[in-house]
């Protein structure tokens, strides 16, 4: 898109004016940037240009910097802005992204930023709800009507509150203990005779979550019935803040990251550009549990050694049985871990999928021990390797399909995320028994292999 | 949530009165339902009861039902309803869902169904679109205002249009040659005087696409700049459209999944309920595609066969250092791969990424072959054993890292999408190499091993 284009353009240009230390210029070039493509540029610069810039910006253009940066972004641009001149720029942010910022922070720096904040008390309210609740990551910023009031006061009340346009889109109607009762939109102020209460107009039916809601399932009510917000309340069912879809479309792309992540064994805050000894610590102890597995492996092929001395091209396709059947099984796992994740499916559709699972297993089993029979009797010129070697990926195949079915079930079953370790336990299980069959056939067969 | 519980027992109920054959009772019941949770409903009954109770409900409520379906399940609803009495019910709906709907059609029923349609031309100009294009997901149910009115004018005419309110939240503003100008928020004619013109309020600095803009693209905007809809206009720059939040939300979930599968070459349409040759149609090609590669594996394993006939024993370690190298590869491409997605990474990191890898892979290999080293020594009390095993181990995790990065951001490259075959080929390489180091090196140091 020529917009794009332009954008780069702005941001190359950017950079040379940095390079350069021309910061007039520069301000006024970044003036009519959106603060997402500012911020981009912000924490494309290095650490001592950061700051310059950022002390050459104003102080509100800076607040909405913090509002398009993701999580681990936010450190970056406070130490740009430094601690001291932090207050001042949270002073122009919401309430919510002000908490998020204060949990970057160290503890004696938290409390003294949050007793320089005009709001302290009610950012330091939001912070504590749990980081992934409703209430962590709802916004303030709503629009709250008492159902009492005609629709010309609200009007004239929004006349003279002027709230900005994305909190106007849905106006919350409450009785007078603050307990939410329904939306009215600012479309049915404008069609409705001025002498109407709100009350008549109210939307009653709506979706709300609580507080302390897991920001996954609120997503998930976004998704599913095409909300453009989601009102959170207290126990008492009292309107405390409103989700809006901006921040459930980040929950849900990092619902998606994570899973993804996980099912490689990768850090689930991790970028291309952490620092490498973050990414090992991340990185290394997973690799560590596959290692343990495959020394299990290696454990189960010795036990055979006798079978291997004797005839040791056996050993040609032992890493096939275990790989192949591997990858069907991650294919398994794959759908069930995601559709469970998207709430498509539930622990009693186990024997539907299963049943399907296993007709596929039996399928794939007969199409890829069948060719690896052929061609190890073919190539090895001994029919009773190709009944070994293709019996053994058969039967590994269909223990692939039951685990890829059975594991990520039986995990979100005792509350663990099937993600983190469903592939890793599908691929280690038919490893070990791929050469526990293997190997085992080939040894009572042994008489008619060598 | 108990909100939940409460909508799930109706469900249960209806379902009991599906089978019990309680029409009446059973549309009542579900009358107060949200579409959304209706459509699951009608989906989970079988093709006779589905069919029963679509005949019996009114036709704009059936018609919402296919609003809230996903793409997979509205051949099962236009099944339900009957070609016959489908252009009533696409009546109700907005255009992009009718082309939705009738896309799902064979040719001549198309045709016949667009006959039937009041809006007929309309929708076939929506079908003209591509699939995954702006255009062939945007509504046309936008209000647009000319530039040269009064804000008394926009608010008159919003009370004789009374638009539904989820598409009043922008008002798009165009000029007389219907291009597109900007927006203005309804919060903006409320709080303005009578008298001014839409001109003079409205918002110019706003981001649109092309009706050939890919839906992804159109996605990441959204996201990007945390807007509620983006404006589509054709190449004149007049306004065709718009993409609302909750048809991107999907895309953006639908792309996530979509990698997901990719990498475990799972078909993209996939579900844990598709029916088992269809899924074994779609598995079976890329596990085949998998089955070559471990066959030139076994090649290169066969290549050593005289080393693996004077030192079977090496054949414990061999599926080990295969797989432990993959996976840290596996590690390294997720992250690329799902970056790129993100629009995180480019072709200009390549480098900076690759340096951290390689350091990355450097400190995996120097750990995990370390420890292959000492445990091969230790338990086959042969030094050379355990520098062959750990050696081996250490270069492919090397190759591992580089692979893991330069083979997702090459595909990229070349307009293939990396998810597709970034994992295989990284594991595929590994399994190759890893055979070729370790076979390689116990060759050429067999003397010490026997």
């Amino acid at each position: 898109m020529a917009e794009d284009d332009a954008a780069r353009e702005v941001l190359e240009d950017a950079r040379r004016l940095a390079e350069a230390g021309e910061w007039a210029k520069l301000v006024a070039l970044v003036a009519g940037l959106h603060p997402a493509d500012l911020a981009e540029l912000v924490l494309d610069l290095n650490e001592e240009q950061r700051k310059t810039l950022l002390d050459h910006l104003p102080t509100d253009i800076v607040g909405q910097l913090f509002e398009f940066a993701e999580d681990d972004e936010l450190r970056d641009l406070i130490r740009g802005v430094g601690i001291e001149d932090l207050p001042a720029v949270l002073g122009e942010v919401e309430d919510d992204v002000a908490a998020d910022v204060i949990q970057q922070l160290e503890p004696e720096e938290q409390a003294e930023t949050l007793a320089a904040l005009d709001r302290g008390e009610e950012v330091a309210e939001l912070m504590a709800y749990g980081d992934e609740s409703a209430g962590g990551i709802m916004t303030r910023g709503f629009v709250a009507l008492n159902e009492g009031i005609t629709v010309q006061q609200a009007i004239d009340y929004l006349r003279v509150l002027r709230p900005p346009a994305d909190r106007a889109y849905y106006l919350y109607v409450i009785d007078p203990e603050k307990r939410l009762q329904g939306t009215v939109s600012i479309r049915d102020l404008i069609v409705s005779a001025p002498r109407t209460t709100l009350a008549e107009l109210t939307q009653r039916d709506i979706h709300a979550v609580n507080t302390g809601t897991d920001q996954e399932e609120a997503a998930r009510l976004l998704q599913r019935y095409n909300l453009p917000a989601v009102p959170v309340v207290d126990e008492d069912g009292r309107l405390e803040g409103v989700l809006t879809a901006d921040d459930l479309i980040d929950v849900l792309q990092e619902e998606a990251t994570e899973d993804m992540y996980r099912m490689a064994g990768v850090g689930v805050k991790e970028t291309p550009f952490s620092p490498v000894l973050e990414s090992a610590r991340r990185r290394v102890p997973w690799l560590g549990f596959n290692m343990v597995w495959a020394f299990l492996g290696a454990g189960i092929i010795s036990l055979f050694q006798d079978t291997l001395d004797k005839a040791a091209f056996i050993a040609i396709f032992m890493p096939m049985i275990a790989g192949q059947a591997g990858n069907a099984g991650i294919q398994t796992a794959t759908i069930v871990v995601r559709s469970m994740a998207l709430g498509e499916v539930e622990a009693s559709d186990t024997l539907r999928i299963l049943r399907k699972e296993w007709a596929l297993g039996f399928l794939k089993g007969t199409i890829f021990g069948g060719i690896l029979a052929v061609v190890a009797w073919v190539w090895q010129g001994n029919v009773t390797l190709g009944f070994v070697a293709g019996g053994a990926l058969f039967l590994n195949m269909i223990i692939a399909s039951t685990a890829g079915v059975v594991i990520p079930i039986t995990l979100n079953k005792f509350g663990i995320d099937p993600a983190t370790i469903a592939g890793v336990f599908d691929t280690m299980l038919t490893d070990l028994m791929g050469f526990l069959i293997y190997l085992g056939l080939a040894t009572i067969f042994i008489s008619q292999l060598t």
